[in-house]
């Protein structure tokens, strides 16, 4: 790596996700942190070492003027870490990509885009073509544990008949939102209300499905989706949380594919306080059946921006336009 | 698929590797056989159906001179399953190169061409370029257990201390040649002999500890690698050997790398008969830890010849050259 040339990243977006991700930039010899946005007036002018709690300044200065500095500040690729929809991030992605730079996203929709946004997503694979930049979603859940590594290891089938993810994630280790998110200590009726209003469930679970779905040319059926609570039998605590029995504890969300009234594809997402078990779990029926279990899961944020950093390499070198993580090399640790 | 035009492919070497690629490339909606070859004098001349036992003849017969069917056949890939060793084969190779053609093979040297053997993949490597062509080695172990997948899993790492792959084969449980290549039956003395002499030991797994150390830039101060009998303790019969208590049941093979006196990368394979708990386990040491376990381990013929028949479409689309399966887009399963 000596003698190549750092690629120079700005970070978008600075909240728990893009602060880790910003943070991990700074430890890779290959990588440098050239400039950094986020809209909130708490943060814009500040320096990013500040922000990130580097202890030094890093001499960028956080700007809420995206188009200002991709104008005035060169760089190969944006670190995008501000939002989950595609309607909502569209003008942002807009700039970026106008701006001549590759874009790395944590937007679980941008992973595989469905009906409701496809026509943007046509929209920024056409500018990213004519940018000559390459633009990939990505992540753990979406674009690694439910999709990503189930697909790869179809590789050693010669027949894929059913394939079944299992996560359980122990909500009460991660930071505060992502309880929230959930819907821990609400009461049941609070639950239902909010997933009747679609404000409760993981975004990201039916792209994964389609995803795994359309690579594998599974020809589903039908496409069901539940969301239920996981009400806790016992008090629990958690630094944010206290839980008594009867609460929600959390989610169970659940994507089956159904292909000849069978289940032949099925995301089983359970993230609760006090999960006692955390695992993911990939079983494929085929030829032959692989059953693989990672103890503990992969969870948590840093995790998330591993997988976000780690992208950047196959994302500049790849083939412009809108991509998937199943269309180009896979991300590695990079020093 | 349907609109696409198929794949055609030739099947070089009709060992039981090749027989079960073969097949498989039968069963593919887009992909068909369109030649086929080997030396052997009995197979020669015969149709391939025979040969495969389909049970009908494929109008395809099986040549023993390769570079005459490749001039009078029009072809797109090659599965080569006809040698391990790179000396041995790349007369083959460059004749398939020659004629235009990619190439996918098992040969466990090619995955990853170490020092002995650069030279000649270099030529190969030239030559793919100037024909535009690509070609890959690839396979099970190596190819995928005990290297793609550890670094595949890196990808959601921040940081990656060490990497600890253990592999356990019931050699039982295979085809006649494994059980013997691994040593069963043979008293301690005859064992060591043959160790002594080069004769026995896994084909690829130095390939599989260079392919993560070098991609992971771990930088290895040294590499030790050791092969020991594993001795039987009770009456063990198979399909084809009776052990005695004492006897050789089969192999162990480790490859270690060393950084500043510590281990930080470990490939352990035992492939012997009588394993009672057969499994492939990766452990990462890092931010975060991965740990993770395929029950019964992915094992067998069927899944060499899947990952062989499944890297095809990336092959054929991948860049020109000799290329490594770090580079080019994951093998998935395809109907």
């Amino acid at each position: 790596m000596g003698l190549k040339k750092k690629l120079r990243v700005i970070q978008y977006g600075l909240g728990p996700i893009g602060i880790e991700t910003a943070r991990l930039v700074l430890k890779k010899s290959n990588m440098k942190l050239v400039g950094a946005v986020d809209i909130s007036k708490d943060i814009a002018g500040k320096d990013l070492g500040e922000v990130l709690g580097t202890g030094k300044k890093l001499g960028v200065k956080v700007s809420d003027n995206a188009k200002g500095l991709f104008k005035k500040t060169k760089a190969d690729v944006v670190l995008h870490t501000a939002g989950s929809r595609i309607p909502k991030i569209y003008d942002q992605l807009v700039e970026i990509v106008g701006g001549g730079l590759n874009i790395v996203s944590s937007s679980e929709e941008l992973l595989f885009p469905l009906k409701g946004s496809s026509k943007l997503a046509k929209k920024i694979d056409a500018l990213a073509k004519s940018k000559k930049v390459t633009v990939l979603g990505t992540g753990v859940n979406p674009g690694f544990v439910m999709d990503a590594l189930p697909l790869f290891l179809t590789a050693v089938c010669q027949d894929v008949k059913q394939i079944h993810v299992e996560r359980v994630v122990d909500a009460g280790t991660r930071r505060y939102p992502l309880q929230k998110k959930v819907g821990a200590s609400m009461t049941p009726k609070e639950f239902r209300d909010k997933i009747s209003r679609k404000e409760l469930g993981h975004v990201g679970l039916i792209e994964s499905l389609f995803i795994v779905a359309g690579k594998l040319g599974m020809n589903l059926d039908e496409v069901i989706e539940t969301i239920d609570p996981v009400i806790t039998k016992k008090a629990v605590k958690t630094k944010f949380f206290s839980l008594k029995p009867g609460d929600v504890a959390g989610i169970k969300h659940i994507a089956k594919g159904i292909r000849g009234g069978k289940t032949v594809l099925s995301l089983d997402l359970r993230m609760y306080i006090g999960a006692e078990d955390p695992h993911d779990a990939i079983r494929i029926v085929g030829t032959p059946d692989i059953n693989l279990r990672i103890e503990g899961g992969v969870a948590g944020d840093k995790a998330t921006a591993a997988v976000l950093v780690n992208s950047i390499d196959a994302v500049v070198n790849a083939k412009p336009g809108l991509t998937a993580i199943t269309d180009i090399p896979a991300a590695y640790y990079t020093r």
